[in-house]
């Protein structure tokens, strides 16, 4: 794309001065409807080093109202805490809300590029990383994001000359660093490299748009009406189904839940013995996966009173505090629901050596979500692939990744409901909605046994705790744990 | 995407009988909403030989009335007489019309592939028909298409056992060609090929499916399912606005109309002696052109009563009428308006070694139909990019594209109206219509003036035709067009 790139004509200075006028009230007048029709905008800036991506988003945003819109710099690349994340977790946490604007003085590309260009990643490794951000780029603009992407281009001698500029006066000197002559010195072999990234993610629901950046006014003038064009297509379009890819991941085999025998039970003398010669030989493991920086992420979902709460007690009674976190996950906040779903999950997640252990999760959109309506048809059958995605994420990264289905059958769910509101110390687990979702039972039947059956990948498989007995589900669980983490170490 | 592929567990047979019937059903109910919401359905079938495409085409069909479907079969390579069109001809003229379900058996990807396969192209052959074809497929499903891919997999194994038993049977040794059996032989050098080219062409709005075609009711179980899935999510939406891409093209700059001078003129002595000598140039190319196989597409647009049927005949008068024709492009009729916008004009091109002068073209869309209403902001806001990639299809084919905008002023246009209004032989020459345009000059200017700055494009210029005094545009227009065989030849 760079390397065809042919710089356009731009009209006379007055003609250039008028549309800028025009493209200014336009966005002017945009920043409500964004507001209203809760469109969530995320502009990126790429290109090379001082061809302005900074002072032109700075005239960007002069239109905007502070209260529509944030500016976020990752130029700097990871912090040494933000590598014990996965590549992507550090722009995951930036994307916008809906109804706001996010300008990204640089995004994803920057890091890809460098690691490139410094010879840091192979071909395999780069490949990945596309993989991953075509993969999440998509589900951005799947979801209703408005992802648009601008590469701020100028001239080897252009930039040449603008380093020079810089460097000449003291107080601009600090702007130019290392990596920005290193480019200039290396302005070929960057253009491959930056021509060849373009292209691999060139799609055309998030397309890239070239900006001739060599004089101030036109690259405003282009943003800016690049920008208008994208907001005006946006929200030409209202919640907009788009195709459900096919799941290619691989899938284990999973039984329907009438299925599943709920028979066993262990007894209380056994149960104790196990659960401590468990429990022990977690906390051992435990140590060695934080020497190892091996992160653990263990998600539990169940039917109500099957006990998940009991089960987590047993596996973090066996963990040293310094090292987990249990993450409860209720109905999302404002700030949460305004995002894609899987944004609070990335919010949430371990660094390496760590475990986190997530009552309920990302799973609630084919479940809750889809049987209340909180999201579409669509929404909920695009999202076991989308939640195969992020999980081929984590485990890419690294994570030991083990999902809990706690089954329990409705007579026992019956039974601890009575149990629950007639003691009045337990009253305060039971509410009016829990009686209302068992009505749902059936229904909620059918979309577990579907979830399980689409997302049980070979990588992250769910497993079964049966649960009438609970003392059975909790070593079970503990056992589950113990084999995985064991198999990695 | 193939060499990832795991073949999921399918339900026992009773399991699969009950949602072969419920898909059916499904399907059979679609039809008519299809037909209402005119949505045109296209059904890409790809695989391995013997996979079984044919028969499974035969029975997704069976759901279907008979008025709204076709099957095509392109498996048998470009004849003789499609091999003097561009690369994605033959396949472009297959496309449905809206409401209409088209079921290709092999559509692109087998003629790449094989070529591949047959050491035929080199890569960068390959990368320029993979954009083709992945820039057709974005034009498609943007202009509404449902565009659906599904590639038929078997094991190498399995492959075999179809074969042999083909062939042992005398009734059925026909249907098992040369290349299936090297296809077989070759399995693995087959499947890095089509999973590179599944790869290449996978994209969000027509993604890929891989059907497991091992088991007859199975695999058809799947194609049904695909179906539906897709035509549910094609249904939900409605004229969705895409992205306008950037226009990657390199520009030449235009004049704006109403800065072109238009007092050139030639006396009638010189024009007689000139045009005698240009027009006999002329002949001479033709039959070059004609002998070396280039194809020649001169492409008129301007003002009614600017001249361009005379112009177009002072062409025509030097030209052998067995090597050319004029097409003149009035409304489009409704099987075309069904259709893209540009399969009215990919079904009229000339052969190589032809010419065919248009006599007002696809630049319709971002007139006529921008203006008028008939198709959407979106529509004709996306088309110039559109009209730039087509173009770009016909001279990377080879061809030799003119663009004549015919140009005179309002007062010139007038005086022409009037005289025909008031000669008797002339009067067909104007109607209500023309006068209805003319009131809307100002507009038409405007989007003359855009459509003139924005597909300029260098290897597909517009070249003015300035027309006040008719003989010089025709002298100009026999120069441009000799100074462009020429310069080919």
């Amino acid at each position: 794309m760079l390397k065809e790139y042919v710089k356009p004509s731009f009209p006379e200075k007055e003609e250039v001065k008028r549309r800028l006028k025009e493209e200014e009230d336009k966005l002017f007048s945009y920043q409500m409807q964004i507001k209203e029709k809760k469109l969530p905008v995320m502009v990126i800036f790429e290109g090379w080093g001082s061809a302005g991506k900074g002072g032109l988003i700075g005239r960007v945003i002069r239109m905007i109202d502070p209260r529509f819109f944030q500016v976020a710099s990752l130029e700097k690349g990871a912090t040494e805490d933000e590598q014990r994340y996965p590549f992507l977790y550090r722009y995951m946490v930036e994307i916008p809300e809906a109804g706001q604007f996010k300008f990204l003085d640089t995004f994803w590309m920057r890091e890809v590029t460098t690691a490139v260009l410094k010879g840091e990643i192979s071909d395999e490794e780069y490949e990945k990383k596309i993989r991953s951000i075509n993969t999440t780029e998509r589900q951005l603009t799947d979801n209703g994001y408005l992802v648009l992407k601008f590469f701020c281009h100028i001239g080897k001698k252009d930039q040449k000359k603008r380093l020079d500029l810089l460097l000449m006066d003291k107080d601009t000197r600090w702007r130019v660093n290392k990596w920005d002559k290193w480019e200039n010195e290396h302005y070929d072999e960057c253009l491959s490299v930056y021509d060849k990234y373009l292209k691999d993610t060139d799609r055309s629901t998030a397309p890239w748009y070239i900006i001739d950046a060599k004089d101030r006014k036109t690259a405003l003038l282009q943003a800016l009406s690049l920008l208008n064009q994208g907001i005006d297509t946006a929200l030409k379009n209202h919640s907009v189904a788009v195709p459900i890819l096919q799941n290619t991941y691989p899938l284990v085999s999973m039984p329907k839940l009438k299925d599943i025998p709920l028979d066993q039970s262990v007894p209380q003398e056994e149960y104790k013995e196990k659960l401590d010669e468990l429990q022990k030989k977690l906390k051992y493991l435990h140590n060695k996966i934080y020497r190892k920086k091996i992160p653990v992420i263990v998600a539990y979902e169940g039917w109500d009173a099957a006990g998940k709460g009991g089960n987590i007690k047993r596996i973090t009674g066996a963990l040293d505090p310094r090292g987990y976190t249990v993450q409860p996950i209720a109905s999302p906040e404002p700030h949460e629901k305004a995002r894609h779903y899987l944004w609070r999950f990335w919010n949430r997640l371990p660094k390496t050596g760590h475990v986190t252990i997530f009552d309920r999760t990302w799973y609630g959109r084919v479940m809750v979500e889809r049987l209340e309506g909180f999201c579409s048809e669509n929404d909920w059958q695009r999202a076991y692939n989308e939640i195969n995605e992020f999980e081929r994420e984590l485990t890419d990264w690294g994570a030991i990744l083990i999902k809990f289905w706690v089954q329990i059958d409705s007579e026992t769910q019956l039974s601890r409901f009575t149990y629950r509101q007639n003691t009045p110390e337990k009253q305060w687990k039971i509410t009016d909605e829990d009686w209302r979702n068992r009505e749902k039972w059936d229904q909620y039947e059918d979309a577990v046994n579907e979830m399980l059956e689409k997302t049980s990948t070979r990588t992250a498989p769910w497993h079964i705790l049966e649960s009438v007995d609970k003392k059975y589900a909790r070593l079970k669980a503990l056992e589950i744990l113990i084999k995985a983490i064991k198999e990695r170490l």
